[in-house]
C-alpha cells in the first residue's frame, strides 16, 4: 500500500500538463495514474497545481562575511524560509577563505548543516585561492565525491580570481566535468566608478548602482565566456540583471557555445529607483546587492530572456543582512558610503511566487516554463535530475502544491526567514504554494511549516547534462 | 483490469526521461508506475526507448495533380507506411480547388479517407480560391468545427495566392484562431529563374534547384512574416531550407514575433547534388522537391536549428511520385525540362528514423528534444495535446518502441509505401522503430504491419497552443 | 585671364576643408589655389563656405497626375525654387503613362523642360509598363544616350510593377548598367490597411500614415533588395523613413551587397502627428506623402544612417500641391478619405538648409558628409562626377556659397515655389545660401534668384559609379 | 614663381580624383589648375597618379627590447625605407620605461631622431608605468605640448597594464583629449596558451599562432571598448588581425560608439601557415608577430572591414628585427621556444605597394578609400590634418606619384631598411611609387632615395578630429 496518495491532480511539469493521481511510497514517487489505489495518507488535490518541488540554486547560508558582519540566515532560518516557499532543495555556497583547504571548508560547512535543515541541501564550492594544491588534487577529489560545480568571482577584493586563476579553473572544470558558476562583473571598473562617486560625495545607498554598471557586468560576461571558449568548457552566468550581459549571452549562444544563464527575482520586480529609499535615505540599503537591479527596460528584457531560453535557471540568490542590525545592512561604516553596505537580499521564500505572479498570472511565460526555470533545469544543470526536478516515476517526492488563484500581499509578517525585511514588501502576487512535500512528506501547508530541521538531507550530486553529448545548444530543457 | 502493460519500459517525452511501466485501458493511458499491475497483454520493453507516437503534420495523401499525374500514395498506402515507421497520427491536405467550397472539398477527402487509414489522421485545408464566401463564412464554421489550420501556397500557378489574398486569409485566421501554414517562395522568382534556365538550355532535373534558389524562399519568408505581422496572427513556415530563410525567422522571433517554423529529412541529410543523378541524368527526377535539399552548410545551418529552437516541427513533406511512372516522374514533358517533374519525395516512414540516428545517435539532438519535434510540439501547434503527443495520464495509448541500438540500411525493399523507389536507399542508420501501438494496439511489430486500414480514426482538433496567453516566444515547447 | 574668381573662401568638399581662393573660367574651375591671379568678376567669400551646388536627385515637376490633379511646379518654378536653396542640378522624373514609348515620354518632357530651367537638369525616366518593346529595344537605347537611370514603383494602382515586371527590370539594369532607384512599399498590405480604417470611419489625413505602415516599408525593401541580388544588380532604395527599412538596408549591405540607400528632408524633421492637423482636420493633408513621416525613434534611426553610411544620397522628393486649390490637395474626394489626397510635399528650396541647420549646425554630421550626402554622392551615383557634386580642376562652376551663422524662420514667404504652403513654416534654422553659381554665373544672391529660365541646360549622363570594379560595399564615398 | 610645378597629374584624393597641375612653393601646396604658370622644377606626372604622401602611424624605431635585442632599424634606415616606400610622415613609439618620466622618455627619443630623418616623423608615448605623476601632470602637460597620442599594452610582460591601470589612462585621455591607442591582446590567455603549448613541447615558431588565439584578441578588445565606453572616450584599436576582433568593433560602431580601428599588411597578404617555414622550422620566426596573421577567412574579413568602413587607418606596425642576427629573431632561446622570437616583422616600405596593388589593382577598394587609409584618416585621427594627409592650398607638399601599372616583385634586394629579410620575398605586386616629394623636395625617384637624414622634421601635433562635435560614428572619412 502507498504511504501517500494525492488525488484529484492537475500536474505540471517542465514538458506535459495533465490530471491524475499521484503515489508515494518510501518518499519517492511509485504510481502516476486514474486511480492510483489505496494509501495511508490522501492528500486532495482539487484545484490545486501540483509542480516539482522548487530548487534554488543559487542561496548563501552562514556564509562567512567580512569583520563584524553575519548573514541573517543559517541553514535552520533559510530552509525554514525555503519550505515555507515551495523550494525543497537548496543549493549554499561553502566558501574557501584563503589559505583553507577545500576539504576543510566543505566538512566545516557540513557540520554546520546537520540536523538543521528542513529541505534537502546540495553545496557548491565557492573557490577563492586556486593553490596547484586546490586544483591539482582538492578539486578533483571533491568532484568525484559528488561536489560537481563550483562558483568564482570576478569582483570583491577578498573573493576576485584574476584572469589567469580563472583560466586555470575553468581548465580544471573541464578536465572534471565541473559547472562554474560565475560572478561576471568587473571589479577594477567597479573599484574605478566607486571612487569617482566618493570622490564626488555620492555616497548614499542609490549610489550602488551606480557603482556596479552594466558595462562592467557586460564586460566581464565577455571575459568569461571568451575564457570558458578557450578551454572548452561550459560555464553557467548567474544573477543576470539586464540587456547588455544577457546580449553577450545570446551572441555566444547563438554560435553554438554552451553557455548557461541564471536570472533572479530582483531583476524582474525591483529598479535602481528602489535604491533610493524614502528620499535618497539609508532604507535604500535594504536593496543594495550585486549586480544592483536595473530599470524597467532591463526588466523587459529579462522577461525576453527567461521565455527564449536565453535564461535556462531562476534563482532567489537569497543573502540576507538585517537590516536594523550593526551585524547586517546598519555595520559601522555603511551610513558614510554605499562602499561599505553588505551586498544582498534576502528571497528564497518569495523566489517562486514572484515568478509564478508576475510570469504565469500575467500571461509573460507558461507554467511549464516556469518548471523548467525553477526546478527541471536546475536538477539538469547540477547534476540531480531525475532524482529531483520533476514529477516522474522513481523521482524523489518532491511537491509543491499551488493555489493558482489565492492574492497575497508580500510582507515581512508571513515569512519565515531570520531577516528583519523583505525587499518585496507590498507586492501583491496572484498564486501561492499551499503545500511543501519533501519526499513525501509534508513539511509545509497553509503557510505553516510543519516539518522539522532534520527532515532535508544532503544531496550527492552527479554530473551537470552539460556534459552530456547531445546536450547541444538548446540548453538544458529536455 | 488494464488491456495493456508495457514493462521495464525507458520512458523518454519531451521533458523528461525515466524508467516505469505503462498501464493502458480503453485506448488511453491509465497508468505509469513501478507496477501498473496485471494486464490483458504483456509488453516488455526492455532494452527498447518508449516514446510518443510520431506526428507528422506535413503529408500529402491523395491529393489532386496536374492533369495526368497521379499521387503514389492514398490514404491506405500511406498510412501503413506511417504506422510501419513509428509514425500514430499524420495530417494530410484537403485541397480546393478553384471554384470548389471547402465544405465539399472536406468532405470529399473524408470520403478518401474512411475506412482506409492505419493511424489516425487529421487535415488542414490547403485555400486556392479564397472567395468572400470562403473567407467569410466557410472557413469560420470549418475552423469551429475543429479543421482549425489551414495552409497557403506563395507558389506554383494552380496554387499560389497573392498578397491581398494571403492578407485576408491570415486576417481570418486572427479572428477565427486558426494556424496558418505557409509555402514560402516567390513565385515570380522562381518564374525568372525557370527561364532564364530553360534559355540557356539547362532543363536536366539538377537545373531544378537553381531554379528554386535560396533568396527566393528567404524573399518569401519574409514577406509572409511581414504580412502575419500586420494582420498580428501567429503563422507556421513548412519546410524550411537552409540559413537564408531561416535567419529571417530567427530574426523575427527575436523581435518577440510569435512564428513557428518547420523542417524535414531531406533538408539534413541530401543536397543539391543528389539532383544530379548519375552524370546529370533524369535520376535526378528522384529527388525534386520544393524547396530543394541545398549544400551541407545548409544542412549545418539546420541542425543549428533543430538545435536552439529555431524549428518548432519535424515534418516529412511525405509528397511521393512513382519515378518509373507515366503518371509519377515520368510523367510526359518531364524529360524536357524540370519544369514538369512532379514535385515531391516521399519520406512518411523513414521520418523518424532519419531524426533518430542522424540526431540521437549521432549527438546533435537529445532524446528528449527529438520528441518534442516529432510529436509534442506538431500536437501543441496544431491543437491535438494533450491528447496527443506525449506519455501522460489520459492521453491516447499511441506509443511507438525504439530499438535504439538497431542498423538498418535503408532500402526500398523495406518499405511499405506505394512509391517504387526512397531517395534515401543505402542510408545506413541507427535505431529503428520496433513496435508501433496506435490508441493501445500495437499496429506494427518488428517490421510488420500488424493493424488494419480501419485502425485509424479522424481526430478533431482544438486551437493551436499558439493562441494561448502566455505561450510567448519560446515557441512551443511548453 | 578667369572669368571670375572666389577670394577668401572656405572650401568644403566631401573630402576636405581648407582655405584658398577659386578661379573659374567658361563655367568650369580652372584653378584653386592662394592666389589664382585676375579675374573680370570678383566674388569675395569671406566669412562664408564655399560647398560644391547641391545635386536634388529626387524631384517631381510637371509630372501627370490622376485626372483632375496638377502639380504645383513646373520647371520654371522648380528650379527657380531649386536655385533659390543652393542647388545647382535636379533631376525630375519623365513618366510612361501605360501603352506610351519612352521615347516619346522622354520627347515631350525635353520639350517641357526646354528653356524653362534655372538650374541644370537630368532626366530619370519612371517604367510604368514594361513590354517587350520597352525592355528589349528603348531601355537600351535610352541608357546608351545617357538616361542611365529608371525608377520603379511598388505602390500605386497606376504605377505598381509586380514582382515579375521588377526582375525583368532589374535584368534589363543589370545589362545595361543603369541605376534602378525602388520606391519600395508593399501595395496590397496599403490597401488592406486603407480599407480597415476606411471601413472603421478613419478617414482624416492623419490616416494617411497608418495606411502606409513602416512594415510594408520594410517588406518591400527586402523584396527589392532579394530581386536585386538575384538578378545580381544593384539599385537604390530612395525616401527610406525609419528604422524598419532601414535594418533591412543595413542588413544587406552588412553581407555585400551592393546597395544604395536615400532619404529626405520629411523623415528628420517630421513625424506622424504632423498629420493631424489641427485637431485631426484636413490641415493635415499639407503633410500627406508616401512613406509618411513617422516618430520621433524613427528620425533617430535615421540620424544614425546618415552619419554610418547606410544612407548615401539626401534629396528633397519634391512633389508639390497646393493646398487650397481643387487641382491640388483639396481636390474632389480628398476631404472624404485621406485615400484621395495627392501624395507628396513641396521640398526642394528647404532642403538644403534644413540638412545644414539640424545636420551641421546641431553636431550630428560634419560638414563634409554634408557635401557627400547633398552633392557628391548624388553625381557618383547618377554618372555625372566630377562634372558635377564637387570643387575640382575642370569641373563645372557649380557652387553654393553658405553663411554659416545666418539664423533664418523657414517661411512660405521667403520661398521661391508655386506651391501656396511649405510644411516646413516656421521652422528656425542656422546656416542659409547667401549665393549660388551655376557654371561660373550667379543665379542667386541675397535671396534674389537672379538668374534666368534659360541658364538651366540638360545634362547627359554616363554610368553609376555603382557599376565600377572596387566600388565596393563601402558605398559611394570616394 | 612657383619652387616646382607638377605636369599632367591625375589627383586621387579622399574624395576627389581629376586631372590638373599642382604648384609647389615653400614647400607648400600653393596652386591647383589647368596651368599653375611657371616653375623653377618641373616635374611631368603623364601616366601616374599623384596621390598624398603616406602617413604611416604606426611604426617601431629603435624601441628599447628585452636583454639582448636590438630593433634593426633606427630613425635613419627606418626613415630612408619609409621614403622609398612612398611614406613621407612616421610616428613611431616612444617607449616609457618602468620608473622613467615621460618628459625624459621623449627628450631621448627626440635625441635619437635629431638629424636621422628622411621623412616627417611625430611621436606617439607608450605609457607603461602610470604613476599619480604621470597621469595627473606628464601626460597632461606632453598633450597640450602636441604629443596628443598614447599607446597602451594589453599584454606583454613588461608593457602590460592591467585594467585599473587603462581606466585611468582612459579618463586622463577624455580630460586632455588624447587619442589612445591599445594593443587588445588579452595577456593570461596567452600565457595559459603558451604554457599548454610548451607543456606539450610545441614550440616552434609556428605554435606562436596558436599562442596568440583570436579569442584572446577579442576578448581584449571588448574589454578595451567597454572600459572606454565607461570612461566615455573615443580610443583607437591597432593591428586588428580577424573576423573576431573585428565584429566586436563593428558591433560597437554600429551601437553609436566613436572608436577607432587599424589594419596591417600582414593580415591580408600572409597566414599562419606562413609560421611554418621550411618543415615547420625557423624560418617561420621570420613572420612572428603580435597579433599573428590567422587565415584566409580572416583575410576575406579584414577586406570586409576594409571596405564598409571598419577599419579607419590602414598601418605598417614595422618591427623589424634581423633573422640571422643574434640580436634579433635569432636571439639566444629563440630555437629553443616561440616564446623567446622577438614579435615584430617589417613593412614600412611595402605597406602602401602591397594595399595598392591587393586593394585598387584586385578591385577591392577604390583609390579614394586607399587614400583615406592611408594618409588622410590617419592625418585626421592623430591631430595633423589639413597640413598632412590631402592635397589642398597650404597644405604640405607631401606627395607620392603612383605608377599604377607598374608590376614589381617584392624582394629584400629592392628594399631599404636594415632588416636582413622582407616577409614578402616574392609576392607580385602592380602599382608602384615612381617618385616621393616631402615638403615640396623629391626624396625618392625611380627607386633611389635622393634625400637627406636631414631632410625630415618633428611635427606637433593638434588634438585628433575624433573629439570633433559632429565627427558623429561614420569614422574620420570626411
Amino acid at each position: 500500500m502507498l504511504d501517500t496518495a494525492i488525488r484529484n491532480a492537475t500536474i505540471i511539469t517542465a514538458g506535459d500538463r495533465f490530471t491524475a493521481q499521484i503515489g508515494i511510497r518510501d518518499g519517492r514517487i511509485t504510481a502516476i495514474a486514474e486511480d492510483v489505489g489505496p494509501a495511508v495518507e490522501q492528500i486532495d488535490a482539487t484545484g490545486l497545481w501540483v509542480m516539482p518541488g522548487g530548487i534554488d540554486a543559487h542561496v548563501h547560508l552562514e556564509q562567512p562575511q567580512g569583520p563584524g558582519i553575519v548573514m541573517a540566515d543559517g541553514f535552520e532560518s533559510g530552509t525554514r524560509s525555503a519550505a515555507a516557499g515551495g523550494t525543497t532543495t537548496v543549493m549554499p555556497f561553502a566558501l574557501q577563505q584563503k589559505g583553507q583547504s577545500l576539504r576543510e571548508v566543505v566538512d566545516a560547512y557540513h557540520a554546520a548543516a546537520r540536523g538543521k535543515c528542513h529541505v534537502d541541501c546540495s553545496f557548491h564550492i565557492i573557490i577563492t585561492d586556486p593553490t596547484p594544491q586546490v586544483l591539482g588534487q582538492e578539486l578533483p577529489a571533491l568532484v568525484k565525491a559528488g561536489y560537481s560545480s563550483f562558483k568564482v568571482f570576478m569582483t570583491y577584493d577578498d573573493l576576485v580570481l584574476n584572469d589567469a586563476e580563472l583560466l586555470e579553473v575553468f581548465d580544471v572544470a573541464r578536465r572534471e566535468k565541473a559547472m562554474v558558476m560565475v560572478h561576471a562583473e568587473g571589479h577594477d571598473a567597479i573599484r574605478y566608478m566607486t571612487r569617482r562617486l566618493e570622490d564626488a560625495g555620492r555616497t548614499a545607498p542609490y549610489y550602488h548602482a551606480a557603482s556596479h554598471p552594466e558595462i562592467a557586468e557586460r564586460e566581464a560576461t565577455h571575459r568569461a565566456l571568451s575564457h570558458a571558449e578557450l578551454t572548452d568548457v561550459p560555464i553557467t552566468i548567474v544573477h543576470v540583471s539586464g540587456r547588455e550581459a544577457m546580449e553577450q549571452i545570446q551572441w555566444a549562444k547563438r554560435r553554438g557555445r554552451k553557455l548557461y544563464a541564471e536570472t533572479c527575482p530582483q531583476y524582474i520586480v525591483l529598479t535602481r529607483d528602489h535604491l533610493k529609499g524614502l528620499n535618497m535615505d539609508f532604507e535604500g540599503a535594504k536593496y543594495v546587492c550585486s549586480p544592483p537591479p536595473r530599470d524597467l527596460a532591463s526588466q523587459q528584457a529579462i522577461w525576453e530572456g527567461l521565455r527564449d531560453g536565453t535564461f535556462d535557471i531562476f534563482s532567489s540568490d537569497h543573502c540576507p543582512f538585517r537590516f536594523e542590525d550593526p551585524q547586517g545592512k546598519s555595520v559601522e561604516g555603511a551610513r558614510t558610503s554605499f562602499r561599505w553596505v553588505p551586498n544582498g537580499i534576502p528571497g528564497v521564500e518569495t523566489r517562486l511566487p514572484i515568478l509564478f505572479s508576475e510570469g504565469i498570472a500575467k500571461g509573460r511565460i507558461s507554467a511549464e516554463r516556469f518548471v523548467a526555470l525553477t526546478a527541471t533545469n536546475p536538477a539538469r544543470l547540477f547534476g540531480i535530475y531525475p532524482r529531483k526536478g520533476t514529477i516522474a516515476i522513481g523521482s524523489d517526492a518532491d511537491l509543491v502544491l499551488w493555489d493558482p488563484a489565492r492574492k497575497v500581499t508580500i510582507s515581512q509578517s508571513l515569512l519565515h526567514h531570520d531577516c528583519d525585511y523583505t525587499p518585496y514588501e507590498g507586492l501583491e502576487v496572484t498564486g501561492w504554494p499551499a503545500r511543501t512535500i519533501l519526499r513525501g512528506r509534508t513539511i509545509m501547508a497553509a503557510g505553516k511549516v510543519t516539518g522539522a530541521p532534520t527532515d532535508g538531507a544532503y544531496v550527492d550530486r552527479g554530473f551537470s547534462e552539460a556534459f552530456d553529448q547531445g546536450a547541444g545548444d538548446q540548453g538544458i530543457d529536455g
